[in-house]
């Protein structure tokens, strides 16, 4: 039962010994998953035969896990029939959703070859925009009327199944197409064959309009267990329906954007391996610059207590440990904060609850620390390192802590709540971001503790 | 269709006047999920008056979305007849998650009101590691023989639906209970109701054995778009299966898990607004005392360098923008080989192509930056402010900046790749980490190239 895989290697010396007939063998074997990325891995002239060597319907699973280049290499190699054939094959949000990595002149190409009907299907799903459940959905799900019996909902099932995203979930509208219920084919199977699909149906169906963002959609999914939650428009009109496998691949894909976001890099959608250097700068080095410029401030508070901390010159050596303190504290706030408004566990109405909740955890937070830094100067620093660290230096680094600790956390919690009450994305507000502006907060803390205990 | 939703306050006022036979219609036409969201939000001899109110397999269905506190409440006011109800209602891997969540007092309670069978299923499945294949499946599968014909297949499917998981992927056994193949419902509706099961089956299955990980099992049911994912023992024999819905949890769990360690936190199960003050601290103070100390390094070079500062005070100012820069170009490049890592995207074996890559970014990167410091330099600070930062600052500040940045890329980029080598976990090598690491060494640049340029 087990299967054994093959390498790019071996499958490429099979393709140069012209073994095709075990070659195809071997590719009926195999998940289409595994062979897109056997493809992927091969050079052209030996992905175009191993491609041609896959049945056609496999064929068309194979293509939708490709990578987009690949892609496109294959349709500017298909013939108009090769290339028709597939789209025939294809799901059409699928095709949609490689429409939509294209250039022109293939976009083109593939609503030419594709049938009248599937090209205006095409264009309206194009039409909603990107992230939204519209651009998501497909139309090819599995509609039934409320007065046909469950023998008729099977003989359908049965007529249609093979060109429907699933026939797990079936959709029942009337005769204006509004969505009125659902049934599953659980409960077909469950049900006599004559009973009335409007006596059987689940009639408190949870849809979501077109214009939904995708990762309300996600969430949905995730809350409900559903493996497909139905589209409707304005009207209640089932429109299509988002199945869970897509949801999936949106999910990781609002993640991973998250997380870049989080860490002041613009989002790539590329595998690492493919992007290349040019594109890594590109996304990199936009947040280097701007942060590097609001750096700016940090400098000019030191520059103005230079003569300062020429006198009192062991003050500069905790600068670093300070504004790192105060960055971390900063972005634990922020970054936990980010994650609960992003899963619904918090909305903007709680802040007060979130900003009460994070002052006490920045209160032993900051009370900790400064026990731990003055515990490390009397230990380390001076009995260790001997490094003479007086007690009015040691009383003012504590007291900056504690206090840097507090900011960074307020800020931490506040920012991103602001952030999602104005309509930004809190996740920009993370921690290089947060980082740049308590390190301002603390050397300013810092330089007023120390001039209120040197006086300056 | 669309539903009205009532608010906490609605309901609760529904209870106090005693409207029960309103709320009964409410709660029936009401999702699972969003009646748990509610029940979350009362008091508790609201939620408890409430839940009576539930019938018997709806019940159940919202017992296993409440929070623990609640579960455990429940279990608590149950009688063990009530108790002994709902675990019949339960699937038998959310018994297994609720028991992993009670104290031993309220799970031997449980135990002792579960079935002989469940309590042995139970009891194996407690057995499995954390995070497993094994802990995550449930047992409650369809299994067909393969010289059943199709309407054999149907019969048990209607006679035994009620108390699976899912019955649109049912497996086929041999004798032994070794998988051997799998139809979908798909399937069995397309096929004729004499054809054997034998003959229309998926010969070759992809299967997990009990011991992978559970992130392997999301990235397999990710890449193959599978709803159920079959687990196998040493032997090949099936023991359980694992649904799309557990494994979306499962997802959604790991990247939480990691985005809390890439900001050094400790991972929290529970949602922000009731993990307590104590706990937060708990979760947040051990990374901060452990970068806290680390940063000692810095002070110590810096403090190794107070003579030459108190000479040269401008270079004193540019220190917070080079770390903070070296900080946000480290974690960048960690970040992104951490995600790339995770997703299966790249391996150990790629890390010389990662660090070839990486290295023309920084140095991409780098010159960007040096320009553009020299650009503000000129501009800002010295025209605008009125600074009078000499040329051989501003030179030292651009070399070391450059310097700092390949350093900070070189340092992010194979850190994580060295920690997966070992068996840590790449997420920990995220940012704080890397950042006090950059921090030391962007100092050392700092003033050897200041060094070799003013001759200490």
């Amino acid at each position: 039962m087990e299967q054994e895989f093959l390498t790019a290697e071996e499958i490429s010396e099979l393709i140069k010994e012209r073994r095709f007939s075990e070659l195809k063998v071997y590719l009926n074997e195999t998940n289409p998953a595994d062979i897109a990325e056997l493809l992927n891995e091969l050079q052209r002239e030996q992905y175009l035969i191993l491609y041609r060597l896959l049945p056609k319907e496999l064929a068309a699973e194979v293509f939708v896990d490709l990578d987009t280049d690949l892609q496109e290499s294959l349709i500017g190699a298909f013939s108009d029939v090769e290339l028709k054939q597939m789209l025939d094959e294809l799901y059409l949000d699928d095709t949609v959703d490689i429409i939509e990595e294209m250039p022109a002149t293939v976009v083109r190409r593939i609503l030419a070859n594709s049938t009248p009907h599937s090209r205006k299907v095409i264009n309206t799903l194009l039409k909603y925009p990107e992230d939204s459940a519209g651009s998501l959905m497909t139309p090819e799900y599995i509609g039934l009327k409320k007065d046909w019996t469950v023998e008729q909902a099977f003989e359908l099932i049965r007529k249609v199944a093979i060109d429907k995203e699933t026939i797990y979930t079936c959709y029942v509208t009337d005769q204006k197409r509004v969505l009125i219920g659902l049934v599953t084919a659980k409960m077909l199977l469950l049900a006599d064959r004559d009973q009335l699909i409007g006596d059987i149906m689940e009639e408190n169906v949870i849809a979501v309009s077109t214009t939904e963002d995708q990762e309300v959609v996600a969430q949905m999914i995730e809350k409900y267990d559903f493996l497909a939650l139905p589209v409707v428009d304005a009207e209640n009109r089932l429109v299509g329906i988002i199945t869970v496998d897509d949801v999936i691949d949106v999910m990781q894909e609002e993640i991973e954007e998250d997380i870049a976001k989080m860490n002041a890099i613009a989002v790539s959608e590329k595998p690492y391996l493919k992007t290349t250097v040019f594109e890594l700068w590109k996304n990199r080095i936009p947040w280097l610059l701007l942060l590097m410029v609001s750096a700016t401030f940090t400098g000019m508070i030191i520059s103005g207590f230079e003569d300062a901390l020429a006198v009192q010159a062991a003050l500069t050596a905790f600068i670093p440990m300070l504004m790192g303190t105060g960055g971390n504290s900063g972005s634990q706030s922020s970054v936990t904060i980010i994650r609960a408004l992003s899963q619904g566990e918090i909305e903007f109405k709680d802040i007060f609850r979130v900003v009460w909740k994070e002052i006490r955890v920045a209160v032993l937070c900051g009370i900790s620390l400064a026990i731990g830094t003055f515990v490390k100067i009397i230990l380390i620093d001076n009995l260790l390192l001997q490094s003479a660290i007086s007690l009015p230096v040691a009383a003012v680094v504590c007291v900056t802590l504690c206090v840097t600790v507090f900011c960074a956390k307020f800020i931490g919690c506040t920012l991103p709540m602001l952030a999602e009450k104005v309509g930004l994305d809190p996740a920009v507000m993370a921690s290089p971001f947060i980082t740049t502006i308590v390190d301002a907060v603390s050397l300013v803390v810092y330089f007023q503790v120390a001039g209120a205990m040197f006086g300056w």
